[in-house]
């Protein structure tokens, strides 16, 4: 390439390297926020956020970013096929035109609330006190529709809002998905309740918090998560969070009267720190340099939590692990009953407790509410009701409390509302069309597995999905490995064959 | 004032709000890059503080703000006496007048660098090889001499990095003033060398870590200290760091070989912290919002570590504490035998683990030091040889090792060379010239202090020193509240007086 297109592509990487700077700094601040900041410096850390996101969003939308972005864009015809600097000017030049829809000062002063209000969430929640967060939420729910509101030339109030999370998807693409997804779900559902139903009280023993965070960082690290370049604190809420290719941490959360949340939460969350952490190292700096969507993200969480962690032949090679650490507790469990116990499925009240089968349902009254709120069918201060009503309806549970109703998850509290829950589901039906290619591909994972080693998919993914970063859409991603788009097929195949398996019927009549 | 003013007095605590609030994120990043950051992470937090400085100098340097800040300044004749505003206009032009004299690059390059230079050095001390760090070190050493030379009209290279610590002090201020104080010093020493050894072996048992910890902050909360607003942390190098008033942040390192050191360190950072706590709200965002000078910082930390912390009367009330606390430890141990142990006077390797006396000589050799590198007199190589020669002349001690000796402090591995120590023995000098004015004007702080009640000193020292924040330099604070300048008499008076009565000598003879 001339000089004067490698000087230009130079600038670019140096000024979004200024942009993504503030960003992982802001990170940082959030990461904090979340885990050791005492409760008196919400307010200041707000304002320090406000300030970054506001200073990285100038910066971002600078007009003469965009004159640099257009002029590199007009000679990428110019490079090699498939070439990272092309997709590093496409990606950023779609990031730029996402950016400048939105006024100056509308990122930093959500910054701003929305530290206050994950401040006041964790207060609510304590509390059960929903009514404690209700005008946050309204605000929040006020901050989507402006946010939504910026962009034109979308059917839904909330596409802009997946658009963020997972490009390309819309209300429309996503409805007939979750709608197949459902019934499907719910015949499943049916068939699997008509069986005996499987023991897990095994779980439900005390299980001493410092043995199982052991036990969870000994099999995140042979998954392949590398702890000189991450590390893992307790929150009340566990999430993944990346400062750096080198810096991607986690967060779990821990109960001494349960093994299944402590340990499955560590695994999900290790599942998308693999994801960060293999993202190609010249992609750091860049709007590459994380994952490509929600959905492909959740897809690794779920596929390493799932896939592996709840597959027969994982706890092949680890149960035995797992009972020399709980000796009194597991010692007299068999492997059949302790993998039977960890894959029950059963409706239940909250999200990230749910079993493979029902989590899904739980994903789609949260998109279901979103859209209502959204359309202003549904108010914030009738949420809770809603919340409750829908529980009773798809799952046939009802909670007690808010607690464990509508302050159970963060995404609302701490993010806009419309967008943050369709990829969960995205991500599960992904998993299994991922792991029935890299099987496929690599016919010795499966065996590897029942040996406790997981080199084999940890780079097969590596070299089919985390390389890439952001380099491809999800949709180009998801037909670069499987050749298609988005099925249905492989995850019900899966989830059928399982569960027919476990609860004991024919999955293929 | 008119209206005119009161705008323009918004505007500047507006953008100078901003500056602070990149200045939090950075210490926010520096606390995380000190307590839990992976090592893998060192790179890219470099870069990202890198930015977060050159924004905020290029934002504080911004000559509209010049201009801003000399309308303003026009107008202070025209405000009350005293005047808050008055104080924001002068001391942030006076600072803006310094940031202006570096260039744009330096900031973001040196922090950088300095992020660099502390990942070198926490592996050279951990390895006890100088050679890692060295020529980080030699980059410092340049880095502080181009500091200095942005600058003009000093005396010594080093007056420009102290001036940037204890604002109005020079070389030639401190020269005599530390001579005197070395004379007296080893005129002191010598006549407790003189007298019999006290015993401190009760502090060298084994004392689990996590009563040490619950002892340090018990007494932490006691003197003050709103863990709402703040939290304690461990970390190699104890510090207090603030990222807002409503959060102040100390770190202890424990041996659970020794008592002293976990206990003292908690109490000196609680005294940094307690300082930073209580500055006027109504200074949040400015440049008043710090403690005014190293100096008067450290009469804070010293004055709770030594004057309460390491006090008679102190421990009179909290002994029994301890002892129950450490019943196996310290149950035969008589509160005498206590009192000397942790006051008990001995040359020694370690500057943090100093006792009182001897602690300023450790001072003295570093401001030599960093005037002799300064000067080129001696070359960074040759530092470690040069440490040991001192401490051989000057303490009678010598370090077998460089971890123990040049490693031993993490100031010019994480900062400029020149005018990082001064302040700890002016510190020393003013936390009793402050003590004695504050028991001259609250004659029960003693008796309280012998019933374990800090409320009353606490309440003296923010009124009269805390919540001015940076309103008043050091010089004239001092001022303000004993109503002259820097004095050596209660320093000495404080320490013969006690040290006397510890080793058994007439101190007036």
């Amino acid at each position: 390439m001339p000089i004067d297109f490698t000087n230009k592509r130079n600038e670019l990487f140096h000024r979004v390297q200024e942009v993504n700077d503030l960003n992982g700094a802001a990170s940082v601040l959030i990461w904090d926020q979340s885990t050791y900041m005492p409760t008196g410096g919400s307010k200041a850390r707000g304002r320090q956020l406000a300030t970054l996101r506001r200073l990285a969003h100038e910066k971002f939308t600078d007009p003469s970013l965009g004159r640099l972005l257009n002029d590199l864009s007009s000679h990428t015809s110019e490079l090699a096929d498939d070439s990272d600097d092309a997709a590093l000017i496409a990606v950023t030049l779609r990031k730029y035109e996402d950016a400048i829809c939105i006024p100056p000062d509308f990122a930093a002063q959500f910054a701003e609330h929305s530290t206050a209000a994950y401040t006041a969430w964790v207060k609510a929640r304590a509390n059960n006190d929903f009514t404690h967060v209700q005008p946050f939420l309204d605000k929040t729910l006020d901050y989507s529709r402006r946010f939504s509101s910026y962009f034109t030339g979308h059917q839904h109030l909330a596409d802009p809002l997946i658009n963020q999370s997972d490009y390309g998807m819309t209300v429309a693409t996503i409805r007939p998905i979750f709608g197949e997804l459902r019934e499907r779900t719910i015949l499943l559902l049916n068939r699997i309740q008509e069986q005996k139903q499987v023991d897990s009280s095994c779980l439900y023993q005390h299980f001493p918090e410092g043995s199982q965070w052991e036990f969870g960082i000994e099999i995140a690290k042979k998954f392949g998560y590398d702890m000189n370049r991450g590390r893992q604190d307790k929150t009340p809420h566990p999430f993944a969070i990346k400062f750096s290719i080198d810096d991607v941490r986690i967060t779990s959360r821990f109960s001494e009267d349960r093994l299944d949340d402590g340990l499955f939460s560590t695994l999900h969350e290790t599942g998308h720190a693999l994801y960060e952490q293999g993202i190609s190292p010249s992609f750091e700096g860049t709007h590459l340099n994380h994952g490509t969507s929600a959905g492909v993200h959740e897809s690794q969480s779920r596929l390493w939590e799932n896939l592996v962690g709840r597959s027969r032949l994982f706890w092949q090679h680890y149960y035995p692990h797992l009972q020399e650490k709980f000796p009194s507790q597991l010692g007299t469990v068999s492997l059949d009953s302790f993998y039977k116990a960890i894959n029950r499925v059963e409706p239940s009240l909250i999200r990230t407790d749910a079993d493979e089968v029902t989590y899904n349902l739980h994903v789609i009254i949260r998109f279901d509410l979103e859209l209502d709120l959204l359309e202003g069918k549904l108010a914030v201060a009738d949420l809770p009701e809603a919340w409750h009503a829908r529980y009773q309806t798809d799952l046939g549970v009802s909670s007690p409390t808010d607690a464990d109703g509508v302050l159970q998850d963060v995404h609302w509290f701490g993010g806009l509302i419309g967008g943050s829950f369709q990829g969960y589901t995205l991500g599960n039906i992904l998993a299994s069309q991922f792991f029935a290619k890299a099987t496929e591909d690599e016919p010795t994972i499966g065996q590897e597995m029942g040996q406790g080693q997981m080199g084999t998919l940890h780079r097969w993914l590596r070299e089919n999905i985390y390389h890439h970063g952001s380099k491809y859409t999800a949709p180009e991603l998801i037909k670069r490995v499987t050749g298609g788009g988005l099925l249905l097929e492989p995850y019900f195949s899966y989830l059928n064959t399982k569960y027919g398996e476990i609860y004991g019927f024919d999955s293929t009549s």
